[in-house]
């Protein structure tokens, strides 16, 4: 197994025909920032394109981001649920992720098999033959956005209250697109707030956060705008969903440029289900109808990156009211009572 | 679909006979703390035994004894890295891990056909058929220990520093164990520091992080030993290197009786690889030497669930000096300039 480790460490986004996949075209711009992020150690290669190790001053301006994002519902009954990486498979399933999405999503397989089914894997892996048969299917998918695992939870619990519910997620999400725009991480953080209950309650709490993150974007100093958008469904009959989508508006992103010289990168996106989850999952109001469902969930990573891209890949340097407003707003955060232990 | 979420959510802990495992057996007294563990909202099941969600307040422990853990790195020279819950297949190969515990490693999946394969992909996951098929290995597995994908990163530098190296680690991991055993999550944190230098810097490490974890033990009343131990090496050959792991005192774990009736739960985990891993990545001290190399983990679930076994699911009624001791500690980790861009 040795000189497999050397292959390794020598190649760093390497390639050895096991599993791989057409690699994305590489504009130019999209590969020299990546470049820099590597070059600077604030991203580390794992030898994977989209996957990467973070440093602690990545990690810090990632934790910031998120804290200005929690400001939000400071003083709202918001609820905070967490979530492991990886989720139910037949919960992603019954979320029509499949229908949409198919190329994105992450399937967890493990060997279930015995000594001898164990011999004959390590020498398939020594010999790089087709190992993938000894694997099955387990239970879990990687998940694919931060509120899918919600849904079903919070219809258990039986009728929404008179004033809907809030929830406020964090976690890790895969998506399978391997790319080197940063920007196109294959693993990443989303913040999301979670909104259930009547189609009013929905498209208030839509609006308040849009505001909010505009607001956090001029604090930032990014150059956002707000705009409908559609999911990237897939195939031909995508194309037709993708429309609906954009009609009724059900859809916007919150777009910065920058990071990818060809188009703007969505940093936020601002979703209105309409009652599709709440039909799905038989989420019902407090009156008895089936609940409408929004959520609208923060890109951690890339507004981490929009910020080294804009203002410079030392944070140290970055300008006084941009670094106030990061720190500031993570005061604002820690004042409100956030230990709900103590 | 829609008939399918409706099963999941009737269902909880189901079983859909797709990719599904032989059940674990059930000893009495670990139902009884998980059941008691869900009805108080601290875990969330998911309908996957041994992937929960976590409440606010399960997580605000969780935070605080991660910052007891982290009290022993300040004023150290110690890199903080992060990394996502998945990392590149081809390293984790070379580690040696599907030799030793080939069961546990989740391999990450993906669909990269063309709108035919699509059709036939929903129609077989409509079917319940073998849709498998339809997949294919990503380069990516899930992390099973935090401190895999270090190594070879570490290496790609070049020699050690004369001191060596204290890397500071913390992610998600995945082990593919279903259990009703709450302590036998499939996924878990893993806060974790690794150390590669000589053989004296790498056992004093051992030594320093074994007083560190028995002084927190103390401070939150849990009654703890620390044991020699051996990894669960899979089949019969995996015997043989299990009783040579523990002649040679490589592995160390600190042991909490209590959540499990049956046996004690490994909370930490005390590592030394001796020569192996600087063997396989090359990393070489400033002396030219292989490396000698050493990790020492915390299982974050497993202390915190530790506290609510042993002081009651109730934090606010915890011991004053246990609530003290993991609030000081975090004061403590806090104080330190732990901010690295200010």
């Amino acid at each position: 197994m040795l000189n497999r480790a050397e292959d390794i460490t020598k190649a760093e986004i390497g390639s050895d025909g096991l599993g791989d996949f057409p690699a994305a075209p590489r504009p130019r711009d999209s590969l020299s920032f990546l470049e820099a992020l590597l070059a600077s150690g604030l991203l580390i290669s794992t030898g994977v394109e989209g996957v990467y190790g973070r440093s602690a001053v990545f990690e810090e301006v990632v934790a910031r981001v998120n804290a200005m994002v929690g400001v939000w519902g400071a003083g709202k009954h918001v609820e905070m649920l967490r979530f492991p990486p990886a989720m139910n498979r037949k919960v992603l399933e019954a979320s029509g992720f499949w229908q949409n999405c198919p190329e994105q999503i992450g399937t967890v397989f493990s060997f279930c098999g015995d000594d001898r089914d164990h011999q004959r894997l390590l020498k398939c892996l020594d010999n790089r033959d087709d190992w993938a048969e000894e694997l099955k299917p387990s239970r879990l998918s990687m998940t694919p956005a931060a509120c899918y695992p919600v849904y079903s939870i919070i219809a258990a619990r039986g009728p929404l209250p008179e004033a809907g519910r809030i929830v406020d997620i964090l976690s890790y999400c895969f998506r399978h697109e391997p790319s080197i725009d940063p920007a196109r991480m294959q693993m990443f953080r989303q913040r999301e707030f979670v909104r259930m209950g009547t189609a009013d309650q929905v498209q208030d709490f839509r609006k308040q956060l849009m505001e909010h993150a505009s607001g956090m974007m001029r604090a930032l100093r990014l150059p956002a705008t707000v705009e409908v958008a559609n999911d990237p469904f897939f195939g031909r009959a995508g194309k037709i969903v993708a429309d609906i989508q954009r009609r009724q508006e059900l859809k916007y992103e919150l777009l910065i440029p920058g990071i990818n010289a060809e188009k703007p990168t969505a940093c936020a996106s601002f979703n209105y289900h309409l009652d599709r989850f709440g039909e799905v999952w038989k989420i019902t109001t407090d009156a008895g109808q089936v609940a409408h469902t929004g959520c609208v969930g923060f890109g951690l990573e890339r507004i981490a990156l929009s910020l080294f891209k804009h203002h410079g890949l030392e944070a140290q340097g970055w300008p006084d009211d941009v670094r106030a407003a990061l720190w500031v707003e993570e005061k604002r955060a820690t004042a409100a009572p956030r230990s709900v232990v103590r």
